[in-house]
């Protein structure tokens, strides 16, 4: 007789996600070889002795002789992740090392994951501070606004190396390089556009500030309690900053309302915009629904009253996707030991994504696909350059 | 006529040291394949969320869907560098890759070097502290004593992963294997010996007290005043402990005068030891001359008078080197999850670690080669096994 067989319990492990991420993803690996006892007499005592040495004579001899000129810090509290919110460092593990191996495998940039434990501003910026002179690079990643913004501008004024905020300048840059090339489709000078903005958190103040710096013509923010204009009651000093470079005819009320007759509508908000107000923007309007899994309007329904739809999604043509931006970006101030990453890189970084989709320009194509090998190329070269003529560059 | 050959700057490269360490000896790799969009999705947004959500809601969970629970952070400040002292986070970050290395090469151990700018106690501990939820396990390097003692006590009471300076227990363990051995050889039991320790930094507490858990028969320590007794004047509160558990016969005076009739002497002090005093020894005297690279007598010279020579280099028999325990320490820790590494896991590692020499036993084989591959493997299943008898583990 033969025996029944045993059930199995269903397991995480069904899924594929869960299966996948099994041990991590991460490993660290040597980069030379080590087969013996001589191998090991340089690579460690005695021989590494002598390199220490040098480079306590001469600091500038660990960016040649250590690995810290070439990884990046992956820094996270855990307290803005995906669209899933203050989850905690542990829970947060998973993306960032995600981000690690995008890093890895989109530019060849070696990075470290760090989930910390506190969320204090103080603690934060000198937890990273004090674990700098590990590291070539800081990439600031999911914590939570306005927290990051001072964060990160503390830790830029610190430190002498690129730090960078994802959340904020990777979806700055490339909603950049795609509304140049949505603007250029439907022949308007990025000068002429009036833009609403509906989100004021990390992206949404990073996305206004460098449309800004890139010469739009107007552009309106707005926040869980509408419009944001100056003298709105209530405002943090960074929303209350925003307020004195947009906005400039000083709208008040909700999202939807300011949408009449604007020429582009920015969604980093997860609320969502009904189609008839879509409908009251101006001809050739463009719609950036990037809420993440939920755009702020479906593509197909904002397509019906809009000339170009992008999306944070992969299922959608136009996906505004950071990948485009960080790795090219860390590559290219990495190679030329940049201290910082600049406006001018950012904006560099852009216009060559932007690039990449030349003659091929069309409504479903305003730029280019995450895995296309041009990209991190074209935008490593770009932010060198601009190091360069900028004078920020070290080598 | 033919050109003059330009002459060439001689360059740091022609060290072989130099330019094995061209570009660090570290790489971050993914451990899963990104060769789509499909992976990508899983790796990453929108699959990754569903893995974050899950330890979000089960933190246990990290330990199986992350990398933390497999990687140790080797943390330094950079001020007890090999025999360089205190030479910066920067200058010491050759020595932790190396260590990284080894931890690799040895035991398959991943592990990021961590070096910090700070040197206070309360910062150091902070900041490892913070950092915790990204890592395995803690292996601290190269701080100097005492601040290393209340660092690592601390950090052991604060975190549920283990925490191990390896300048204190890597060569305790070592040591007491090899004294085992030696003892062994001689016919002598651990109980009936009377050692000298030279040092009392890091690694000679550390030493006389895992000898004292072994059950040495009386051991004294000396600093640069001389031995170390019960009420002798200007002690740091470290020095004031061990003084109470050794040196019961209350020997004042100096190293060498102590050495008068001892059966061990242990260098662990970069001073150094007439060969008159080594003379002066017990009947077959077992000498280990640890400092690097100059031990505290010439190991030919004090194989005049003693049966058991041992240093730490590599080119005379008998090296006492950490390699030899630390890879398989943490390996075995981190397999079975234990969350602490307690005395009774660095004895049993010590056990394993002599027992490898076996029926070879000779004067100038008491310690296996670190080349060995016997040892990792061994050192793991001890530590993992004691681990489990002692209910640290948890997988």
């Amino acid at each position: 007789m033969a025996a029944e067989p045993i059930p199995t319990e269903p397991s995480l492990d069904d899924d594929p996600a869960f299966s996948l991420h099994r041990g991590g993803k991460l490993e660290m690996r040597s980069s030379i070889p080590v087969r013996n006892a001589e191998d090991l007499s340089l690579a460690y005592t005695p021989g590494v002795a002598r390199v220490c040495t040098a480079i306590a004579d001469n600091p500038e001899l660990a960016h040649d002789y250590t690995w810290t000129s070439k990884v990046v810090a992956v820094v996270t509290d855990g307290t803005a992740v995906l669209g899933l919110g203050d989850i905690g460092p542990a829970a947060s593990m998973p993306v960032m090392e995600g981000k690690s191996l995008l890093f890895k495998e989109f530019a060849g940039v070696d990075s470290v994951p760090i989930a910390l434990n506190c969320t204090d501003v103080d603690e934060i910026v000198d937890t990273v501070i004090r674990m700098a002179p590990s590291f070539g690079g800081i990439n600031l990643e999911d914590i939570s606004a306005p927290r990051c913004f001072e964060i990160e501008d503390r830790l830029r004024a610190a430190l002498d190396i690129p730090v960078f905020h994802d959340d904020q300048h990777g979806t700055a840059i490339v909603t950049l390089a795609a509304l140049k090339n949505a603007a250029r489709l439907v022949g308007k000078d990025l000068s002429e556009l009036r833009a609403v903005v509906a989100g004021a958190g990390a992206s949404g103040i990073a996305v206004s500030k460098i449309l800004i710096n890139a010469g739009i013509g107007d552009i309106a923010l707005s926040d869980s309690k509408g419009l944001i204009y100056e003298g709105r009651d209530g405002l943090n000093p960074i929303k209350r900053e925003i307020a004195t470079i947009t906005n400039r005819s000083r709208l008040e009320g909700s999202t939807e309302e300011a949408l009449g007759g604007a020429d582009v509508f920015i969604g980093l908000s997860g609320s969502t915009v009904r189609e008839s107000c879509v409908a009251t923007m101006s001809e050739d309007a463009i719609v950036f629904a990037l809420s993440n899994p939920t755009p702020e309007v479906h593509p197909e329904v904002a397509r019906r009253h809009a000339r170009v739809v992008a999306t944070g999604r992969s299922d959608f043509p136009n996906q505004i996707n950071n990948v485009l931006a960080f790795p090219g970006i860390f590559r290219g101030a990495l190679d030329v030991r940049a201290h910082t990453i600049t406006e001018g890189m950012k904006l560099a970084a852009a216009d060559a994504l932007a690039a990449i989709v030349g003659d091929d320009l069309s409504a479903d194509y305003v730029i280019p696909n995450p895995f296309d090998e041009r990209v991190a190329p074209a935008v490593t070269e770009a932010v060198a350059a601009q190091a360069r003529r900028e004078g920020v560059a070290r080598a």
